[in-house]
């Protein structure tokens, strides 16, 4: 057993966020046995690692991030959305044929994942299977709890980023075969967005989901354009959602909608129906002028809520400031429309936690059970001042930065 | 002489973001004597140093900082405006009679100016004079370019953190009298806001603009309540701008309007024709849901206009971030307010560069004559790929980190 002492925060409901000054945490083969205000007196002759003043926190959860385009983060961010795709995006993307670039890449996107504190993540690909494959490993090497997916897109895509119907299944088959045994990285369905995907394409899918027991990511009502051009593209579907239901994409865990930004009430009755979960990704849907999701509404809604950094339309991969962003982010959508109530850090870093941690099993909480997936924060007090744990986890989140995390835990080891 | 190599990126105009690739900078008793694509032959024996693949670009400034709420930076940023200020806001600022905790605060946050690559900043203090005085120096011994104001506030105030007229008058005077020969830290009127001034002290202030030549900070129309509340508290006065012509408080330079968000159409022309600066505080005003400023309409018609971390509203002291973040939520403007354009990574940088340079004297561009304040940022590539020196620039501004500054140069010196 191994006990660590400092000031301890974790989510145990979106308005429970639970607090220990100078408190003691006990693990268990890389599980969470208990905190404590203060220690029992079985355990004083234990062995304690002492962080003092340090703040200890679950790892981040990251439900939206595209791999491949780790390398255009931060770069070209004055183009709108569908301009972005067409001259950054798709080129970029397609570079990953070439697999001495994606080792390169992949490798690089997988270590600062765990450099900037998150340890579980939904992952995008891209359609070329070997490149995906690598990304598998680097990810599993790293023991990254992740669902990953090669890319599907058999229309409306440039000509140098599309796969035919058929090849497309049988690769997405190759795929989940090959890393169905995985111990950290898992395969998932990734139909890119219903605008460049074939309902025969989607039908397949829906076959291969339920022949794998394999649950899906896309991209969900992402703006008022994708919402107009997947109706048009499924006669007969009502919505967004009401495509993947046709498909039968809706019947395995998890489903990850991204975005989730203009959804309908038929949207919002599938999703619930299914236990997806909607994934909040605040700068890149202002980056890219997409809108703003509901997240008041949502979580009132009993719908499950997560944060994306959603690289490379999103430029931070830190999963701390997308839980300061989304804070931000609901206060402007409840200034233009009133009937949107903004959410507060507590709420927003439950998301980020707890809450999306429990796509990966019991991770993101330090509840009896968890694995103890950790961050120790530092240096977030100035010297003339006391702030309070909550206070350093809030500060953490606005203004932290990658050095600020002095210690990483993942599985109860120290990475 | 000395002859810096390495990738350049300073402003010209809004649209004119000049870009040099291994490019260099001559500079001459620490102002830039000129930047060139490649060596002239009676260059080619001087020393050069070398920053290789590092960026180099100029100092930011900092147009609106609250520097005694830097304590507050990141923390309780769940509440809206009139509560954050009496609940929060207030109780600090009164903290500043203390001597001792001025001298920690200030000196932590003069250094953390350096730190956070700005070297100009137009700042406000308490209302308290000895307080004020520590800060200013604080930002004279470390040569910081500054305007910065004891805060003036005789009504609507708590008992524990108000003035009467005369007292808050005569302070004032001796404020700028004991500062006005600073070489770096000037003083610079500072009437909180309207709602916090009788008419009485905002004239009696303008009789000292006249006297000492001397300019004003202030929050003008920052918020829907602001602008009310202003207009109800100065009967015959049609907006927050008029108030301060008719008090005299717009005849010296600078004048300095931080938030401006719902300018009418006086607030506008008043503020072209003194030559104000509007200060755009991206995060804070998101944070505290005052609104959005139109930033592209401002420019197109002419307003001067620079960027403000506003701390402890705003929570990031690094004006890069305010570059991104400007964009971003001219970005979400857009979206709610078609008639309003968003603003683009050239404009934004120069906002916060050489348009706002400009109040301080040749500072926040490279051209020939402008003291050589720059920072040389390195590791914002990774090592697979090659970025243009504007792609390192915006990628910094986007997601950079106080790490990522190798190197600070303030009037040619390095600090």
């Amino acid at each position: 057993m191994k006990i660590y002492h400092g000031n301890i925060v974790y989510s145990k409901s979106a308005t429970e966020l639970m607090s220990y000054e100078n408190g003691y945490l006990l693990v268990e083969n890389g599980k969470v046995l208990s905190v404590e205000k203060e220690l029992k007196e079985e355990y004083k002759n234990s062995e304690i690692i002492d962080f003092k003043n340090s703040l200890i926190i679950p790892a981040f959860s990251d439900l939206h991030v595209h791999a491949p385009q780790y390398p255009n983060r931060g770069i070209q961010m004055d183009l709108l959305l569908n301009d972005w795709l067409n001259k950054y995006t798709f080129p970029l993307e397609s570079k990953y044929k070439d697999e001495s670039f994606a080792r390169k890449v992949y490798s690089k996107f997988a270590a600062d994942l765990i450099k900037y504190g998150t340890m579980h993540a939904v992952i995008l690909g891209t359609i070329h299977n070997n490149a995906t494959d690598i990304l598998m490993e680097e990810l599993e090497r790293r023991g990254i709890s992740s669902f990953v997916g090669k890319v599907n897109m058999d229309k409306n895509s440039p000509s140098y980023l599309i796969e035919t119907t058929d090849e497309s299944i049988k690769n997405t088959e190759l795929f989940i075969k090959k890393h169905q045994n995985n111990k950290y990285a898992k395969p998932i369905l990734t139909p890119r967005f219903a605008p460049t995907c074939s309902f025969d394409l989607l039908k397949k899918l829906g076959e291969l989901s339920d022949k794998y027991n394999i649950g899906v990511q896309t991209h969900i009502v992402e703006s008022l354009w994708e919402a107009e051009e997947a109706k048009k593209c499924f006669e007969g579907c009502l919505c967004d959602m009401e495509i993947y239901e046709k498909a039968g994409l809706l019947k395995h865990k998890p489903f990850i909608a991204a975005h989730y930004i203009f959804p309908s009430e038929l949207d919002l009755k599938l999703l619930k129906e299914c236990g997806g979960f909607a994934v909040q990704c605040p700068d890149s849907t202002s980056n890219v002028i997409a809108g703003i999701m509901r997240t008041g509404y949502l979580l009132d809604n009993g719908i499950n809520l997560g944060i994306g950094s959603d690289i490379a339309a999103g430029e931070y991969l830190g999963i701390y400031r997308g839980v300061s962003s989304a804070v931000r982010l609901s206060k402007i959508k409840s200034f233009y429309e009133k009937e949107n109530r903004s959410i507060d850090f507590s709420e927003a870093f439950y998301m980020a936690t707890k809450m999306s941690g429990s796509i990966f099993g019991k991770v993101g909480s330090f509840e009896k059970g968890y694995d103890f997936d950790a961050l120790v924060i530092s240096d977030i007090e100035d010297d003339y001042e006391k702030l309070t744990p909550i206070e350093m986890a809030e500060r953490f989140c606005y203004l932290g930065e990658t050095t600020n995390i002095y210690h990483r835990f993942l599985r109860g080891e120290e990475i």
